[in-house]
C-alpha cells in the first residue's frame, strides 16, 4: 500500500510508492566524471574568470595568479546584478522589481578533476569558511534580505561547468520556500514553544530509522516526508539559526559529515548528480528560536513531471527508512 | 537588466533573466516523435491493459475490444490505490495516512504516432469530455478532495509511454499548489470582491503583450511571472470555478484553443517535450466567487536545479512578451 506522509513544518505532502519501490541499483544515472580536462576555473587561467572577491591563498601570493586553495569569483552570467536600486513598480495587478542582487561563484579547488566528496575534510571547511565569509560580506549591503548557498553537480542537476564549484545568490526577497518555512516553524514555536528542527533531530536520533550519520555535533538524516528518493539533511543537534553565525569548529563537523555522506551516496547510487542547497535565517531575522540551518541534499535520480508540477505532491519511490539504512550500511 | 516578476496570485517570485535571454531556436530540445510502432494502448491490444472505465465507441461494440477513440484504463503501476480506507495516523511530530486514491490512464487516440497537437478538434474535445465524465464519477467517492488532470508529453516530460495519453489522480488531499492558489485568491476576493483571474484575463486582454490566442470564449496568455520560457495558461474569459461544470460546447472551445496552442508551440519551438496541468476546484468548494479553473501548459526546455529547488524562484530566460510575440506570429 502506498504511504502519504507530511512534512511537519512545511505541511506538504509526498506518496511514498512502495509499490513502485526500487533498490538503488535501479536508478539508472551517468556517474558524474569530468570529460574534459581544464576549464577556465583550473589553476593558471585566473585571467578567464571575473576578478576575485576572496581566495584560499596559504602562501599568501597576488590575487588573480596561481597558488590558490579556491577563489570566489562573480557569476559571469549572473541572474541578478549586483549595480542599481530596486525600484519596485506596479503594472496594474502586477509587481516588478528591478533584479538587483549578488551570484557568485565558489571554485571548491584548483584541481579540475576532482569533487568535494574526494577533496580533504580540510578543504571543505575552507569552502564552508568561504560560504560563511560570503555571507556575513553581503549581510552588510541592506538591499539584500536573503543569500540561498546551492551546489549543482552534473549536467543532469543543472551543472554546466565541470570543475567542482557551489554558487551563491543574494537575493532582495527572502525566497517563498525559506519563508514558508520560517512561518510554518514561528507557527509551530507559537504552539509549543520549542523549534520543530530540534524537535525533529530528537525524535529522529532517538528512532534511529531514518538516522544516516551522527558526528561532531551534527546529524545526517533522511526527512520522513522526503519529495527525492535518498533525499538527506544535514543539521546541527543544538538550535543554530544562522550558518553565517557557525564556528570555524563548527564548520568543520560540517565539513566532515558532509564529505562522509557524499562519499557513501556515491558508493550506493554510482556517483549521481545532485544538487544541495542551504536554509538558513534570513539577513534581518536575527538569533530566530523558532528556525535551524539545515543543509538539503538531493540526488538527481527521478523526473519531475506534470503531476508534481501540478500538485506540489512528489512520489517518491523510496521509502527514507530504506534509502537511510542503505547509506548506513554502506560505511567504508 | 533582469527582472524580478511576483506572481499575482500565490506571490511567488521570478527572474526573469534577460541578459541570458534567449531565442526560441536556442532551446535544443529533443523532437518528440515516436519510435516504436506499437505497444499496449494501441488498437487491438485492449487485453494488455487494466478493464477500460470508460470509452468512446461511435458504433457501439463490446468493452476491451477494437473500434474505440479513446479509452480509459486504470493504471498499471499507480501512485495511489483505490482500495481501503486513508487511516490517518501519528508518528510523534509526523502524519501520515494510507495512500488511497485513483490513478487512471486516458488513451486519447487509437493511433500510436499522433499527439493532441494533430488530432481533429472533435477528438481533443472527446478527451476533454472524458476527462469531466471521469472528474465527475470520482466526486462521487467522498475519501477524494481533488482530481489532478495531467499530461506528461516525451522522454523529458516524464512521459514512459510514447502513445499519447494524459493521466488523472485523485487524492484524498488537496494538493498544496491548489491550497496556495485558493487561499491567495479568496483573499484577493475578500479585498476585491473580484476575481483575480477574471481581473488578470482582462488585464491582459486590454494590454495584448502577452496574449497568444483568443476564440470562442477561451484564451491563452503567457503569464507574467512564468516559471518557465514559453509556459503559457488557457483560461475561460467568464468565471468558471470547477473544470467539470463546463457544457460540452465549452469543452469543444478549449479543444479548439488548446490544438491551436499545440500546434503553433511546436512550430516555434520544434515539437518539445511538454507537461500541462489542470487547475481546478475542489469537489467538496461547490462554486466559488474567487477560483477560476486554468490549464497550464509548460514546455520542458531548461532544467530545474538547485537554486529553484532552494528557494522556489524560478529564473526564466524568455520574458512573456518575447514568447506571446513569437507564439502569435506563428500563425498557420
Amino acid at each position: 500500500m502506498p504511504e502519504l506522509r507530511k512534512d511537519p513544518v512545511v505541511g506538504r505532502w509526498v506518496i511514498i510508492a512502495t509499490e513502485r519501490a526500487r533498490r538503488p541499483s535501479d536508478f539508472v544515472t551517468e556517474p558524474v566524471r569530468p570529460r574534459t580536462t581544464a576549464c577556465a576555473f583550473c589553476e593558471g587561467r585566473e585571467d578567464q574568470t571575473p576578478p576575485e572577491i576572496l581566495a584560499g591563498r596559504p602562501r599568501e601570493g597576488k590575487p588573480n595568479t596561481p597558488g590558490w586553495t579556491y577563489r570566489v569569483v562573480a557569476n559571469k552570467f549572473p541572474a541578478l546584478r549586483i549595480e542599481g536600486e530596486l525600484e519596485p513598480a506596479g503594472e496594474g495587478l502586477f509587481d516588478k522589481m528591478n533584479g538587483v542582487g549578488a551570484h557568485e561563484v565558489v571554485i571548491e579547488s584548483p584541481q579540475h578533476a576532482t569533487s568535494l566528496a574526494e577533496l580533504p575534510v580540510d578543504t571543505v571547511a575552507d569552502v564552508l569558511l568561504a560560504f560563511r565569509e560570503r555571507m556575513l560580506d553581503l549581510k552588510k549591503d541592506p538591499r539584500f534580505a536573503y543569500v540561498l548557498v546551492f551546489k549543482n553537480h552534473g549536467e543532469a542537476a543543472g551543472a554546466s561547468l565541470e570543475h567542482p564549484h557551489s554558487q551563491l545568490i543574494a537575493t532582495p526577497i527572502i525566497p517563498i520556500m525559506v519563508s514558508e518555512e520560517l512561518a510554518a516553524s514561528a507557527q509551530y514555536y507559537g504552539l509549543k514553544e520549542r523549534c520543530v528542527w530540534c524537535d525533529m533531530v530528537r525524535q529522529e536520533r532517538r528512532a534511529g530509522v531514518r538516522m544516516i550519520l551522527e558526528a561532531q555535533g551534527f546529524v545526517a538524516v533522511a526527512p520522513f516526508a522526503p519529495r527525492f528518493p535518498f533525499e538527506t539533511w544535514i543539521l546541527p543537534w543544538r538550535h543554530r539559526a544562522a550558518f553565517e553565525d557557525s564556528t570555524e569548529e563548527e564548520l568543520r563537523g560540517v565539513a566532515g559529515i558532509l564529505g562522509e555522506f557524499l562519499r557513501r551516496m556515491n558508493r550506493v547510487l554510482g556517483e549521481p548528480p545532485f544538487n544541495f542547497m542551504l536554509h538558513t535565517a534570513p539577513f534581518r531575522e536575527g538569533q530566530l528560536e523558532s528556525f535551524h540551518w539545515h543543509l538539503e541534499v538531493i540526488p538527481k535520480l527521478t523526473r519531475v513531471a506534470g503531476f508534481e508540477w501540478g500538485s506540489g505532491f512528489f512520489i517518491n519511490p523510496v521509502p527514507p527508512e530504506d534509502a537511510a539504512e542503505a547509506l548506513r550500511a554502506s560505511a567504508p
